[in-house]
């Protein structure tokens, strides 16, 4: 097993899902299109397609060049190509297709609806979603190693604090040791409205900043052109440093969330951290395959409340409805750890668990940590100091 | 007029643009979801949409918070909210009603029809793409600004560079001096296929490895799940290296490559850069308003033949078959320099002119300017040294 392409054994238990699938779902056939779902079926990225059907072998359509070299794959210059090259290979076009209705435009999946004369498409989106939540072999182990280059890049931060810093310089210094440690800087998300460049830190009030996109925290951002995260506030005595930078070191991203900080902080921010550590404690006691995502995310909520710090708990201005998610190809993935959850954990999700209380006039407290459900509790991939860490 | 934002005549001036053309294109209305549209009509990034009506005033509707200080502007939940809240105003809801069907996902977009009762949308993304080619006096002002930073950036190379290092080195030495000068790091593209991380640096043979992305050229990438740009080979005597990385300086992206070697090399390198300079000559006497498209393409592709250099203008293995494009808000905008264009350049369109070669064994050569048209010729935005640049 190479440590940049998975095996042929661990592609196949996808395939293998993938079908079973849309067995389920009565679906004849699946055709993908996104990088992250093609990546995902090939261990490669390419311009093209992938046809899946639910029974048989994949077949694969390449319009921009890969080094793919799976059985099954022929060259095309658009997607209407893809029915007569099945037909020619002895393949009936399926009656009932899944097409990725969440990340296809609109023009594009019409234009598919009517290469394949399909009428009423199912969801390849929520498919594939669903499948990828449980990690095979190889990605858990692409999980941990991004895990490690994670934690590595943290605890380099203090050493590259220097008083009089601007957030925006500390991320900077961060950003350019993420990418020394082999980060691949992009790293995927899923929906319209979710972009950031590489992760946040947030200091002080600025912790507190509602932001149009649906991260757990905010931040009024560098530019109006992009409003999240670092505003070029200087880092002061007496407030805390939040750092959510992202872990995609591998195609798969870990989340951790640290804080710093620089002198010492007032008695409550010691205590909100505290129970940030031991929503932790509780999670590491209970997560494990069977428990229920919305209870965990309900527990947690009353240990706020019991703590009387419920207003400050995952923001305060706007508070995030959720403390926790999936993560994998892409940084917000199922199952989430929220009130209206129906999931229960399974072996090989992966859960980031992220606590966070944000205290006006300090800022952001608590920590995250990316965590493999097993059958009888967690692997925690992301082990470092949880404490606030001195800067 | 501060810098940060547009003043309030800038934004007239796109909005009467926009209703100029919806009544060209006979729709009522268009409502906009995409976080660049939303950018282009208010200056702000929001989670939300906004709704232009051929005549009278734009109403805006905020899901996630936004500083948008705009008249009309109300609090949504969901989509569905609109029609009922435009009512509520006196607002007629419109027959034919503009979507953006090129970035709307097709659940998204058929959410939406079904909340307008639109049977037959019209593509808003295609409309504005073509009125955010004409840029706007602000919009111009971004561009000039990008620019000005982008060859500070670009001159600071040869002092990045060491001997030994690798080409992603350098080119994260390169991304860490963007972020200094105040790069916002993320930059916006048009299309599923569009994937890079702050732009390429190719160097020797991996210039010629072709990639998924419709880029110009490609590069093999550090990750297969990225596949495009540096590769990791160690930057030798006697080759090139040549930086295209992002001119995102303010919302408005700026496009430069240079060419940059390490010692001599090869003659018919120097030949073959000293030819796309010519190129940028015939373009800066060539191009205004009123000028062809498809002309000045097949021009300088017919100058690349002259020169006996055909099989390495624009790719070797793939030959990217166009010269020039469109830039602002997303670093591919209309109008392409291709063959089958049938644009005529206008007065304050942008366009970034790349005729590039690259030479087997050697690598790129040629340069990249980001160009505003003029009635009467062109405005050179990113003027710095165009030869090969000594490391």
């Amino acid at each position: 097993m190479t440590t940049l392409y998975p095996s042929p054994d661990d592609l196949k238990i996808r395939w293998e899902r993938i079908q079973s699938a849309l067995q389920q779902e009565q679906l004849d056939a699946c055709l993908i299109a996104s990088p992250v779902n093609l990546y995902y079926l090939t261990g490669h990225i390419f311009n093209g397609y992938a046809y899946l059907p639910q029974d048989g072998e994949p077949f694969f359509f390449v319009r921009r060049p890969a080094d793919l070299t799976e059985k099954n794959t022929f060259s095309i210059r658009k997607p209407e190509d893809i029915p007569t090259l099945l037909k020619e290979q002895g393949i009936a076009i399926a009656k009932t297709i899944g097409l990725e209705l969440d990340t296809l435009t609109y023009n594009e999946a019409q234009r598919l609806n009517v290469a394949f004369a399909v009428t009423a498409p199912g969801n390849a989106s929520t498919l594939f979603r669903r499948i990828r939540m449980i990690k095979t072999p190889w990605e858990v182990e692409q999980m941990r190693q991004s895990g490690k280059k994670h934690v590595e890049v943290y605890k380099q931060i203090p050493h590259l604090f220097k008083e009089g810093m601007r957030d925006i310089d500390l991320q900077i210094a961060i950003e350019n040791e993420m990418r020394k440690q082999g980060s691949l800087g992009i790293f995927r998300t899923f929906g319209s409205n979710m972009e950031v460049f590489m992760g946040t830190i947030l200091t002080g009030n600025n912790t507190e900043t509602p932001s149009p996109y649906d991260f757990s925290l905010g931040g009024k951002g560098m530019h109006p052109a992009l409003p999240i995260g670092a505003s070029g506030a200087t880092i002061t005595q007496g407030t805390t440093v939040m750092v959510d930078m992202s872990g995609n070191y591998t195609a798969y991203i870990s989340d951790i969330t640290r804080v710093y900080a620089w002198g010492e902080l007032p008695d409550e921010a010691y205590r909100a951290h505290q129970v940030s550590i031991e929503m932790h404690n509780y999670f590491r006691r209970t997560a494990k395959e069977g428990a229920s995502c919305s209870e965990l995310y309900k527990h947690t909520l009353a240990m706020a409340e019991e703590a009387g710090l419920s207003n400050y708990f995952m923001g305060t201005k706007l508070q995030a409805k959720f403390v926790g998610h999936g993560a994998g190809l892409e940084i917000n993935e199922p199952p989430v750890l929220m009130s209206r959850s129906n999931d229960l954990l399974q072996e090989n999700m992966i859960i980031a668990f992220e606590p966070k209380f944000v205290l006006p006039g300090v800022g952001g407290l608590g920590i995250e940590n990316t965590y493999l459900i097993n059958k009888q509790g967690v692997e925690n991939l992301t082990e470092m100091e949880e404490t606030i860490i001195r800067l």
